[in-house]
């Protein structure tokens, strides 16, 4: 299992059309074949700068792979994630051990 | 639900005898009332520095709150965390809408 996650923040003011545009749009990447667990969420931490976060579970590094060409993937980031994001972190997580 | 995790770095050398006696060390706080599905992960991003991630659920900020404040939890960041860790950073999410 890898976990793949991403927080970030986007440029748009909080609570804009813009910004709800943006996150609906995403949740196209949870129909992306070998996307498990998809989340959208809420980053509410004060000790980071972030605002959202994705989260979503491959069973191997193919399935991620798959994504990772998708052409809604490719789509996306060329059409929204670039334009929209202002700053983000991927974070990818394995079980210890 | 809030979502607590926290993504780091160790001062120790990769498979030293010192990072895993501070993982075992860290599922101590799995123990804590009302921690949920507490997880010790390996980061496995080349895009960000940090090797190891906890992940831990809770019920509500109340819930969070008690964890804080536990025994084992501060005795954990004192006595480990802050002298062993050398960069982390603090994620926590809730669910989005």
């Amino acid at each position: 299992m890898i976990r793949h996650t991403v927080v970030f923040r986007l440029k748009h003011p909080r609570g804009s059309a813009e910004e709800i545009s943006f996150l609906r749009a995403g949740m196209a990447l949870a129909d992306i074949p070998g996307v498990e667990k998809f989340e959208q969420l809420r980053q509410v931490s004060p000790k980071n700068d972030y605002h959202f976060g994705y989260s979503m579970e491959f069973a191997d590094r193919s399935a991620y792979k798959g994504y990772d060409e998708h052409p809604v993937h490719v789509a996306y980031v060329r059409d929204r994630w670039i334009p929209e994001v202002e700053a983000f972190l991927e974070i990818d997580y394995e079980p210890l051990g």
